[in-house]
């Protein structure tokens, strides 16, 4: 019975992505979502509304590298199901806790924003950050294994896309260690190494 | 008036899936928003902050059965719609039931991770689930007697469907009754079933 | 400078299509959102809690109401999308206004649901309504009279459309009408006529 | 090792849309949810909740003006990426810049509603609409620059692209200015910019 089931269960790739945008779409929105507003009643003037702004810039510090994270594994995650020729009920459900650890984002996030200055804080968030690593990990190693890669990408690139989630772990491994110094060497190395993988690979490495 | 109005009303099965995906995106991650950072008035040293999540840990597993459950169905629905030739206004009406079943669980989840000893919230989660099932029942068996499915689907796969949800359903109702002796045999019991649809197949059966 | 942009802007009918399930998908599961958990300091026993479930009973089937307006009006609105050949800037802001009503529906649904027993309140559902069925009627009449619509559908079909908006709407009148005898009167004559256009059409109708 | 990832990474442009439309619907979707209904503890007769909208008037006026900025960000976006004949990571990451201002968006049409008065929370709107055209502005730049547009289009259109957000900028820039006679001013000015570019072309100019 469940081997007839499983055989047509879970195979297209593009309902996958479809129902990943949505969950990316919406933790995205939603991590801003907490920013509150300042409360009308403590306001009497235009000095009082901006100071009240004051305290939510690095709230929204926090948020802006949150975005940043989810658009990195976004990225990721769609480079990987690009490049499948189909999809199997096992790799969709590798997936599934990819993006459970998406919808914890949020979370980790009000967390961290809240509890800027606790070692606590910013362990939860890389935890949160290593699930997402793994999972793409994992099923990147399924897919190669199961053979549902498309046939079409240069033989480098498998080894590429395992080696560049290893460069990138390690890192965000050794930003969290950074909190022994103080929480926000962490956060500002996690930051570094985000903007690198965003905005860097535009330089010297392209030519 | 009607019967032409119905002829071109609702045979899209493509956009039945993007509306399905778009809502079962935005209740995966609504699960979990209801995960409440620990307020910051009560915590003033790492280790307050770590016990303040300890009663965070049941909650999370209750959201984490919660989503995969929903992935269940989700993989459930999205094969069923993977292989209708086109849909049609019944059935649409049909998955309409399943989706305001859908955008129920975030509803049960919280009232059982509110209420975890409580044998009123495991029924009431339970019979969400049976909602689930039963809609997909309806919408299979609908969709074979109205000649909607691909005709390229191998022959034993129709009954195989409907054997498979019965199956579940009747372990899923087990787990319910499961209640009368404790309502953790109860969860404990689904979460095993659970695991068995997501993970257990990739075992013994497949060879 | 506006023509040129113009020619090539707001011209595809899929992302449109794809904001719209999006649009749907949120406001559909956000209205079961505001459900509120009963207060955990209030229950101390079994029959505590169900007690505590009865007021959720008639604001549950507000949702539902709302649940089956939204896909009454989803189903309309793909019937429309699915039938151009192309879309048209001046056809997609009639859309934003039919989906700003969209978003407006949870707003109306909490509204009703929290003030059952006042006609402000079933007044303000029924303009949201019209609201709904207004955009679809000037989208359809755009649509045909700028030829936006595939040629392949049968003649009799573009007057179909408008002959059942207008006949759903004037029902929907109606019905807001009858709040003159009791607001419950209106809620009941509404949700026979949803019920009339979800399920109804199955029976005599279609022979 | 980033130059084989890269070559391979973020360069669905379809994918991009997805996730687009579904941050859009969610962020216009929760636009309206912070609408409150009044307490029912206040409401003791038809005449008190008539009462109780009255101060809802101004705020739905300010969702409805925000609705529409993004529905023409949405219809900017969507122009842009209907015309790529692909993407590219680097103008993957501008559009994720232009998306976090999408989500920002909700923020600042509470922080607006809440302080209308203020020339604080206008700026605050203004500058949010700033990122938002300036992304869309080097999004297209970097496209054309990139060779990513499709060939087809006509020559004088990437011109006209840049001319219109050029423009349209300036007129809001010039609103926000108006604040110093006056926030209402500004309000006012931005609503007539965007009623404009909504449904101004269906007259003269497009004949």
């Amino acid at each position: 019975m469940s081997a007839s089931y499983n055989q047509i269960a879970g195979q297209s790739a593009e309902r996958l992505a479809a129902l990943s945008d949505g969950i990316f779409a919406v933790a995205m929105t939603l991590l801003v979502l907490e920013l509150r507003v300042p409360g009308r009643e403590l306001i009497h003037s235009e000095g009082d509304l901006r100071h009240a702004l004051g305290p939510l810039g690095p709230q929204l510090l926090v948020y802006l590298m949150s975005f940043v994270t989810l658009g990195i594994f976004w990225v990721g995650q769609q480079t990987q199901l690009n490049h499948l020729s189909r999809s199997h009920r096992d790799l969709t459900w590798i997936h599934m806790a990819f993006l459970f650890a998406v919808t914890l984002m949020p979370f980790s996030t009000r967390f961290l924003a809240e509890f800027l200055t606790y070692r606590t804080a910013v362990i939860a968030y890389w935890a949160n950050i290593l699930i997402l690593g793994a999972a793409l990990y994992f099923s990147w190693g399924y897919a190669t294994r199961a053979k549902l890669v498309k046939e079409d990408i240069p033989s480098e690139v498998p080894a590429a896309v395992c080696r560049r989630i290893l460069v990138a772990q390690s890192l965000y491994a050794f930003g969290a260690l950074l909190c022994i110094f103080g929480t926000l060497w962490s956060i500002a190395f996690i930051v570094l190494v985000q903007l690198n993988y965003a905005i860097g690979p535009r330089f010297p490495r392209k030519a």
